[in-house]
């Protein structure tokens, strides 16, 4: 191998790499060696630029812990995740979109109805729709969980020192007999991904801003049908176009109307809403 | 923004970083997310296998400290320095290699003629060669800052708890009028990168050693020209065709022979040499 130069070393590395050959591993590491040394030939990479890139690296692992992962952020703010959610969201089931980095695997199963967002200040919303399969059958008995930031657009896991509890603004719920699911919450507001790390140093050099549009999470499962993590936005709402992480598809803005003909919809609700949400979740088979 | 698609996001990422047109930042940037996203519509990236990226990268993070810099590591073994140093390689210059983790700009000067083993065990060596410029012109005080490991392959940087000072084996050596410098230590021997952390495991799953062959550290500098920074290997050792980091060339294998006519050279030295190692480094003008 010392007979290596700039053009042989490519196949040199993949070669290295005693992988099985066409195995799964092996496309994605030599996709990755291809990728990594042609940009380095096409751009011809100096010394200091190869160490900036590794130092960005290090300082992303240095400030980043279970709860603050800056990789996940990085590879949002590059649309990497963004992308990866459009490659793998399947033909006729809603679009996947940002999972973030609030998702807890143990919320708690709220009844129907229930209000999530625990009095909180701003406008109340009456969220509904129902979960079908891409013909239209309903889904009974789907999950339906749910996480969001307040009325300030503030997540509830990041202001535990404040006294708010994690679990706030989260909700399980089981659609019913015909699919549908109803709940009570505050409408949030537009937030930033954090930008005190390395990754908000990234958006400054590129005079990008770190909001993203004011939106609610949701992963929905149901048996024999694939998951989807996704998210929904408002219509005329800030930040629609030009979202920090990409995260927002044209079919996932949901109109948000006045409340009037609340009654109508039949639903029993916990509280009051000011404003109705409609979004319906369209599930594709698992394989 | 909101009708981006799996093909067009790769745009409207890039648009969204307002660098200045034609900069630098600004095509390093580019091509970044131009690979970073068409590996991911060739490979049909998951979220798995997108996930496990991540977390790769947050466990390079997690291990990583000022003396152990896993990116810089994986960089190693992805040959990712070896084609950053191929491609910095100025012409008719000695070709670089490896910096590696264990350089410090603060090594002690020391007189021409100095053993910089401290007695350790081993063959003891005497390295010698000019510095020229790449028409043979002597350098004359051009500064050959070395450093390396033990006959047993291992830093004293790395064994400081078992009493090794950090600075021994390490030397600055001026050149004499004539451009040439002359040392002895010990001949060193291959020794492995840390395999301990997910850069390990990495060379595991693609059934990959982590063995360097033996070798010395150099940087060479010299006003008005282009510093250097490169290792020497050694003829018939181990490790040569399968460099772990793809650090070899053909050029800076040295031969290593019996230190029989060592009078004949003239030099002055501090130990009495089992062998001889010569090398000539040339350096090529900055600008």
């Amino acid at each position: 191998m010392r007979d290596i130069n700039q053009f042989t070393i490519t196949e040199a590395v993949k070669k290295s790499f005693r992988t099985e050959e066409g195995s799964r591993f092996e496309q994605l590491l030599h996709g990755l060696i291809d990728h990594l040394h042609d940009f380095t030939r096409e751009q011809q990479v100096t010394h200091e630029e190869w160490m900036r890139v590794l130092m960005f690296l290090y300082d992303c692992g240095q400030i980043s812990t279970p709860e603050r992962h800056e990789f996940i952020l990085l590879s949002d703010v590059l649309g990497w995740s963004a992308l990866v959610d459009m490659i793998n969201t399947r033909g006729g089931a809603t679009e996947g979109s940002n999972l973030g980095p609030f998702y807890l695997d143990d919320a708690p199963r709220k009844p129907l109805g229930s209000d999530i967002s625990d009095g909180r200040d701003g406008v109340t919303i009456l969220v509904h729709g129902k979960v079908t399969d891409s013909l239209h059958n309903p889904l009974p008995g789907a999950i339906v969980d749910t996480w969001q930031a307040d009325g300030s657009g503030t997540y509830p896991i990041q202001e535990q020192a404040q006294g708010q509890d994690k679990m706030d603004l989260r909700g399980v719920f089981e659609a019913d007999a015909s699919g549908r699911y109803w709940y009570t919450t505050v409408l949030p507001k537009p937030y930033t991904v954090p930008y005190d790390g390395p990754v908000g140093e990234l958006l400054r050099a590129g005079n990008r801003h770190a909001w993203r549009p004011a939106h609610l999470h949701y992963i929905v499962r149901h048996p024999g049908m694939a998951a989807i993590t996704t998210e929904v936005f408002f219509e005329k709402m800030d930040y629609l176009e030009n979202d920090a992480v990409f995260g927002v598809r044209k079919s996932l803005v949901a109109k948000v109307s006045p409340a009037k003909d609340v009654d109508a919809l039949g639903y029993e609700v916990a509280a009051k809403p000011d404003a109705v949400v409609e979004f319906d979740f369209i599930l594709a088979p698992e394989s």
